[in-house]
């Protein structure tokens, strides 16, 4: 990190500063202008330790130099990983495409709509058992029996499944019955859940929150690789911004900077992204020119009979439009 | 609710929409313009029912025309809440100061700080057991040790403690050593976590999330509420915008803009709010003006010895400037 | 417009809202529920009499119901509007890409670096000649004489001219020297600008604000379409958000939704959308796959000699290559 | 500034920027570590030198140490800067009130709220003759008809009036009849505008843009105070974000922020920071809490029927209820 002090800081507080610094096993360069000190301190720095010289007398302030996440790094690993999940692999140059609604509503309807995304050319399922909602009066999802409908679309249709976890006490049980554990965007600084799911075998699909800089988000993978589960599968869906005419503002350069920042895989939520079905296939097709590995895309056979997403839910025959698109981009690109 | 048909939508359209809201049991009125169908729609709507309109053919858009929030909002109870804790009343028009350093860093230092703050005016103790940090690298809370010296502080200085709440499976623990129970802005959203603080019976601190819409807020207050347990304060603490001079954007209207949609009371953070000690002082006399039932500030003997948010951290002797200042203005408001 | 009374407003307001709404020659539909009453108003609103009946006693809030824009809509024109820029088309299916330094530099190195970017395919060339800079200490531009040397540019390289416009008083200058006036981003509200526009014969590439709403900037176009001119070709370059990562965040869905509420081509700019040159060609490719008309890319010999916006810069080499690839994709998306 | 090489960048490359650094006179501090060598430069620094470096082989970040602004900075001027408006000053410790409708509608009208105000307590008189909209359509001012109205009311009243300059071209006119020439949010960075009122001799209002960051504003004073006037007062006027409940949010930090960082007065408008008549009287009250210099309030006789900004004006009565308060509240800041 570098310490930029006051203009004309007397020598003194210069040298409590260059003390503190040695004190904590810093390497210390001083570059002493005519109007201002620079002093430049090169060894471990966490966020503590930055703050702790920023409220030092004399100093202006404090910049990070190196990036605070290591073990997701492209410096500390320059290999992309790839996430094997059921049969397949994530961020092996492959186009994932997983689909499904946005809760699972009821068997009949979840087993029906799984054997059509399965029939247009998906390859995995989604479906929440648990579901977030920003009403107490809202649908919350049918829990663990919702779990049993996406294990025997599971062994119906051979695709595996994601859902979200939401509270650490549910890992276990989860685990049982899903193939991907999905965080969700408001979740995704849940610190205890994060290092729970550090310490399970499944791949984690993260969701950037809808206030998260790329570097907080890659902070929360590093939590969960850090607790011992290196399988983590970024997914952008949208941030939060000052244009309402989407329901989140798409954020498609967090795709390039993810893959040259980490070495992990990441894919794109056009339907949380936008709001609206009309943009999904869109924006599905910008994402494979911004090259992602991955879609994630509601389907509905009834959008106007969903409980939940309704409005940004494709029907199967728009999805199987979208997939057939995909795959021609896809192609394309490589 | 209100929907819009598209231009020139047709006749069946129209009739398909009417026969709907009529089936989910709605009052409806229609305006039929020249070009374009207005369906007014009269009971008790849903984001679920509200996006069931919203897909079916020939509707251009669904209003909402109530707010979505009840059990919190000033049509349901008009007059304003005052939470009891301790010996003392938040919303009742005293100005409750709670003030501590960030994080418990150690026993005697906190009860040092405790008698301090005390001695400089506080009404509130505040620490950190469990603290929530964006680094898996950096200090996490003492933990249950920093919750016993919390108890032990509030036994010698008679103050009521605040300290915040992460997870689900703590809140039975934490009860037993704290006053008020803090739910931070990041779990603003933890959903799991705010319907179980609704079955305690502690008042609880709700923190403003930093991407969080002010109806947001109040839906989460929401949760706490309709789960049994009324004695929610609110607490804005800044909001997060492009501006990056301050850690946050104070965002002060939201302070006038609660105490008119709801009837709980409000109080403002100034230190995470501008993340610099020299911005707290002046914000927290702007929190004053613009109404606020109290304020929560971050004290530290020795600031650039902090662990966690130095830089935003008073020393005893600014704090108590602030509090004098305070305490004139909150005068001058009455 | 949708009005919304209080709850339990009294009869005499509805009633006196209702005949200022009579008075004003709208056809009034009242839907009087148990609680409330809504009013449906069908006529030509403007921004002022939505604002008159919100400040009325009673009122709880005006609701519009259709959009403010009429000659830019794709109701008021449903074919696409395809604009002539030199001998080629902007909005019929090609794929533009316009290209050149962020300044003109000198006579010498903008000769040469446009017959390069000619050679890699680009079809019409860009270069400011005043510039824009949020520092007064920084390079401003070359002026007039900037413009002759892209006329000279053209003369030779039989490539359409872009440039920037910035007051009002030159426009006429102006026009003599290049084939599409710009309007930057941080002047998509200058009114006076916009309206005089509406009356030179050029077309107008249109920026959006980067604070600037989708419905903000399609009201800059009616501005300039309203006063007599329609060829205006829209350009996104990013807005505004707290991520910092990015110089802006590429808000692509903006293309779909162009597409859709208007008539008007789309085109998409990169480089300001992310302000670092190693996003530029996945960005690129996303905005390919989104449905743009176009691109707008700053190419420079030498980045690090630029006298602006040299970070954001390709080398003609890598532009050569975005090219190569966004054929490639503009092709499998027909 | 500081250069920030590659981790392992080669020693020739490091050597490369050495020698460009010395070649733009700068003076080269080197800080090598194991992994990774540091720059420091000391000297003038410009955007585009930073981005120079930025765009070298090697180069990881450029990271700048002082503020880009320089005149209007208190390390150019320490003492505060009072500016001189009719017989009165802003910045003395005083509490400007600056009030009247949005724009001038009319001579009675306006004569009236006029006297209306400076009863109440107004030290000043505003009123737009040339309006900025977002439409086309809207009522865009009365122009020179409504200056001479200023005029008229300033001569009965003895208040200085304060009016919108949006063009180049109008500030010869304007000078002749008002005190202090507003530059409206929009055009922050109407670079034209800025240089040309940098060389009349009236003091100017300036507003910040709705997303320009704090430094972006003071830049844009520079331009006015580098080109001759010195004479600037800033205003907060709310900043984009994505709450929608209220207009603007407005960024009552930035008023301790301009002080500590300029010499420059602030004074803060409570009317568009809001758009909503119910929040100004509590904000104004916040913003004499945070430590501004003045407030301007938007005040209309009869707000239903102002032809713009109607639901954010304040009636004459609600305005002296205002004043009342602001000035019990600002006598307990001194």
């Amino acid at each position: 990190m570098i310490i930029v002090m006051e203009r004309n800081a007397p020598e003194s507080q210069i040298r409590q500063v260059e003390q503190k610094l040695q004190d904590k096993g810093f390497q210390v360069h001083l570059s002493q202008g005519v109007e201002r000190t620079i002093i430049g301190a090169i060894g471990e720095r966490t966020q503590a330790i930055m703050e702790a010289f920023e409220t030092m007398g004399g100093v202006e302030k404090v910049v990070p130099i190196v990036q605070p996440f290591k073990m997701a790094s492209r410096e500390f690993k320059s290999e992309s990983t790839v996430v094997k999940v059921g049969d397949g692999w994530v961020g092996d140059g492959s186009m994932q495409v997983i689909a499904g609604p946005c809760a699972v509503e009821g068997r009949e309807k979840f087993l029906e709509v799984a054997q059509m995304v399965k029939d247009a050319g998906a390859t995995m399922l989604r479906g929440g058992a648990f579901k977030p909602r920003t009403s107490p009066y809202s649908f919350q999802g049918l829990e663990e029996e919702g779990l049993e409908i996406l294990a025997e679309a599971k062994r119906i249709t051979g695709l595996p499944v994601v859902s979200e976890i939401m509270d650490p006490r549910m890992i276990q049980m989860m685990c049982d019955y899903v193939d991907v554990l999905q965080v969700g965007a408001r979740n995704m600084q849940n610190f205890f859940l994060l290092r729970e799911l550090g310490k399970c075998d499944k791949p984690i699909l993260l969701k950037r929150g809808p206030s998260a800089t790329i570097e907080e988000w890659i902070m929360a993978a590093e939590y969960i690789i850090s607790s011992g589960n290196p399988r983590v599968i970024m997914c952008e869906r949208g941030i939060r911004t000052f244009e309402k005419y989407t329901r989140n503002t798409l954020d498609l350069s967090a795709v390039p900077v993810i893959k040259q920042l980490t070495h992990l895989p990441v894919i794109v939520d056009p339907s949380h992204g936008t709001g609206k079905w009309k943009l999904v296939e869109p924006m599905a097709l910008a994402a494979v020119g911004a090259g992602c590995d991955g879609l994630i895309v509601e389907v509905h056979q009834n959008p106007s009979e969903a409980l939940s997403d309704g409005p940004q839910s494709l029907t199967p025959d728009n999805f199987k439009l979208m997939v057939e698109k995909v795959t021609r981009l896809s192609a394309a690109m490589n």
